[in-house]
């Protein structure tokens, strides 16, 4: 016990101080792999300190990645000489330092997470399934599931068989299997610009080539995409039409059906990404691009990431008839298929009927913030800052007159607690005047106090 | 209820009687999608029957996919005027009609599956971590987990820091990244012959072109490979060590080491996909060609499918250095990262050291059925077919005589009730006188009373 012994000063906090030391008696060898740390009673009482302070101690080890705990038995010591920095490479989940105010995480809040329920339908599954629902599933998905998420689509005026819903593990598998079914080295593909960046890592991970179309407020340059679909021969474009990712624009009905008017014409395939249709804070609905396809030219992918976890890992993908099979196969050579566990647990939720009382909830919330986060913006911003104003989605899209380098705002930002997304990786030709403002894991008065910090730095940065 | 009313004849047990009438009434759509069929006890009252019945009747339902059950609610109709045959595409998980005796599936039973334990941990995981189990993942896996399977590959004699153990959605998604990371259209990879058909389709879908080296009971022939290697430049050479699949060989220290030698001399890469080493039934214990890379060439897959359960869709991936990152960055444009709520569960379960405990318990089961299915061919098969003797792994692999072909074989098989699965796909010339035989979910007895029909099959065709 004596080891723990820590001569507390006043210069920080004490869950703190004692963090700092026990890491040190990781990292130096004292504590073995696995070693059972004191009960939270013991070491407060030992070090004389608050049962809270040794609690927050042990959740920052294992945030940390020092120590595991295991619900009933303790907190465990985890001893590795090579305790590094995991985050490797792009991720939206890369921990994003100790900014105060973080508005480049756009993957939902962990609380928000109906973990009671969910838990209730895991049990539920393994109760009726057991060892079953661990078994391998058909590459097109779990049959249920399947007609499930069928009869869920209905509600978006999509009305497909099931056998065309395929279940995948995430959206961006979802690009994955297209781009493994459709393209080759030097095809090409249009996407909107900006555009999310792993798409265009999947499209030219396959050797094609990318070339972007502008995207506006009511939806893609129509009449830029028609030259450009004059002078090459595209095996598909690529649009986001709800709350695009990163503008939040959102096509109106014309653009939808011109887009798909000109895709025909030009012998074309659409592939729609559609990770944001359910966050839309506006009373107009429009349907997807696949609702209106009569002449089966749309892939269209659902995820459900944005809305519920990203953790699940699961979406759908709505195949024409001559893609299925193609597709179930790029899927079954991809990962065979997607865990049926959590396929199960999954078709049980919409079984409940429990997804739109969700999407209603969360819904509300993002919608709040997307107001605050405008309003803010329209305050504070001075008027040679260009911004969208979504009527849905997750995120805000900042232009900084042409001489500004967002990199140097994010720079400056970071220095005083605010985290913000530069948006060049969104740009074939990595643009340097953008930038991307979600406000997903953000309270409304942590929106306010950070959009003023960042103000206030674009400012003295343009004088 | 007057319509569930069947008259029953004697001709068929009484429960599939009644699974085909209330199968017809959803066909014929007088049961409508989500309606609750009747309880257990009210319908076998009204029909005079054991309650027996009913259960049977509701849970074939709802493996042929008529029905679902929701715990403490009851059963209910799936109505969808699209049910068909959701089988599309090669898929170990295909249901392989009626047969009694089922020698193709060779994924784990169900039954060996530890629901109760595995339940338990999915319950500290949620009481843990709430909502945060259900956010994004690193791409390269969750730290605990890493670290954790960093631990049990020393058991293996794999000896590598965390930061190059990565999580992946089972063995196949391995091949995936790693035909993403390494392979572009034209290039070369050398194969087994027979191989396992997922991986010679992975590598194709890349544009690679495959060259198979025959395999022999202890190892690749070596001197094929040399001189293959003197004329093609592959890019790696894709082997199973351990219980080869389809043929259960395994590969001795000496084809180990000089595999190693030749992929060094010719500078080429190993891709090592270890299946089964964990289901070694000699106490001759081989380690790893990772184990024995001391120049990092060595690409290693462990699956956790054939030991466990395929349904968790987890594998690890241990990569040498100078591909770590790119191995990263294919995974995260495949699908950012496998499900961080499973790899969680996982993590658990290894740290409370359930896992040696399981593969032993099932380990033994395996080998019983592996001698069994050993000593009844020799019992029962002619002499001139061939048969493998592995001392590991889930199958043997069966040589008929040139002029015969397994097709036929097990057309024959089938109408006699026994599943078998014809070896073409695991060549490259589509070799048609081989056949698999898996032992996997097969008891003792119908292991015996399905090779006797087998043989007698076999040896009428050879008349």
């Amino acid at each position: 016990m004596n080891v723990f012994h820590v001569q507390f000063t006043n210069s920080e906090s004490k869950y703190k101080q004692l963090t700092d030391h026990i890491k040190s008696l990781i990292v130096k060898g004292s504590l073995p792999h696995h070693y059972k740390l004191p009960s939270i009673r013991k070491l407060s009482t030992f070090l004389n300190v608050n049962n809270v302070t040794i609690v927050n101690c042990y959740k920052t080890l294992e945030q940390d990645g020092y120590a595991y705990t295991i619900h009933g038995s303790g907190t465990f010591v985890i001893a590795d000489n090579n305790l590094i920095d995991t985050n490797e490479g792009y991720s939206e989940s890369t921990v994003f330092g100790d900014v105060k105010y973080d508005f480049i995480t756009s993957s939902p809040s962990p609380t928000f997470f109906p973990v009671k329920a969910f838990k209730g339908l895991l049990n539920d599954v393994l109760e009726r399934d057991g060892g079953f629902a661990f078994n391998y599933q058909e590459a097109g998905g779990y049959l249920p599931l399947r007609q499930s998420l069928r009869e869920l689509l209905k509600g978006y005026k999509i009305n497909v068989p099931h056998q065309y819903v395929h279940i995948i593990s995430g959206g961006q598998q979802g690009l994955d299997i297209i781009a493994k079914t459709l393209l080759s080295e030097g095809d090409f593909v249009f996407t909107e610009e900006p555009c999310y960046p792993g798409a265009m890592a999947t499209f030219s991970s396959r050797g094609a080539k990318t070339v972007g179309i502008p995207v506006r407020n009511k939806g893609m340059d129509l009449q830029i995409l028609e030259d450009r679909l004059k002078k090459f021969n595209p095996k598909f474009i690529y649009v986001m039409p709800d709350f695009q990712s990163p503008t939040g624009y959102q096509y109106d009905l014309a653009h939808r059906r011109k887009l798909l008017d000109l895709a025909s014409k030009y012998n074309t395939l659409i592939v729609e990404d559609d990770h944001f249709s359910d966050l839309n804070y506006s009373i107009n609905k429009i349907p997807p691009l696949k609702a209106l396809d009569t002449e089966n030219i749309v892939i269209y992918i659902k995820s459900f990431s944005k809305v519920f976890m990203p953790g699940l890992r699961l979406a759908l993908l709505v195949a024409p008839p001559i893609f299925n099979t193609p597709l179930i196969e790029a899927k079954q050579f991809s990962d065979i298929s997607t865990s049926g566990f959590l396929q199960r647990a999954f078709d049980l939720y919409l079984r409940k009927d429990l997804w739109q009382e969700h999407v209603n909830k969360v819904k509300k919330v993002y919608q709040s913030r997307c107001l605050t986060t405008i309003s803010a913006l329209e305050k504070r911003l001075p008027s040679s800052v260009m911004f969208t104003k979504p009527t849905g989605g997750l995120c805000v899209w900042i232009q900084l007159p042409p001489h500004i380098c967002a990199d140097d705002i994010a720079n400056l930002a970071k220095q005083h607690g605010v985290g913000i997304l530069p948006g060049d990786d969104f740009f074939i030709d990595r643009k340097q005047n953008f930038f991307r403002l979600s406000f997903t894991t953000m309270a409304e008065k942590d929106i306010e106090a950070g959009i003023e910090i960042l103000a206030s730095i674009i400012k003295g940065t343009l004088k």
